[in-house]
């Protein structure tokens, strides 16, 4: 499997928003998709945590082609200040696969 | 609902047991939590990502009371050579909970 562990940071005060984006977009079918969590951090008050599973890293690639991501990414552009964690990862089990 | 992300770090070349007891506690029942991942690092050789999601900090504390969660913390500690990295969050939805 391969997975991603990632903080974005909202542009100031619009972080609920850009969640909704975000969970909207997870609401449809993502093939090889096991999980998408969105959550707000706690530590910074714009960051929002993003952590995913896939089948494969081919999965996480194809699901950006998918038209209604590709719409949630033009929406929640302005809405992005920016990254500052990223982690790839190769999950091996738990709950919530 | 309460979540944690963080990286544990095995002793040198034991990342495999730490994280097949790691899993083996997630098997059991674990009231209140709806997503327990982990899943190896790629950046770091001996580090473990665990990524969780709880109905509340409640539930997650009292799962440190558990019998088998007890028994795999002792299994573990031994194998356990520090943590680097830890977040709290608070997830607010998406695929897999």
């Amino acid at each position: 499997m391969y997975g991603l562990i990632g903080r974005m940071i909202a542009t100031e005060g619009r972080r609920e928003e850009l969640m909704a984006i975000l969970k909207a977009s997870a609401g449809g079918r993502m093939p090889g998709c096991h999980s998408y969590i969105v959550a707000r951090c706690k530590e910074h008050p714009d960051g929002i945590w993003v952590t995913e599973v896939w089948d494969s890293p081919e999965s996480h690639t194809a699901s950006l082609e998918l038209t209604a991501v590709q719409d949630a990414i033009a929406q929640a552009r302005p809405l992005i200040a920016g990254f500052d964690n990223r982690f790839e990862t190769e999950p091996v089990g738990g709950i919530g696969l």
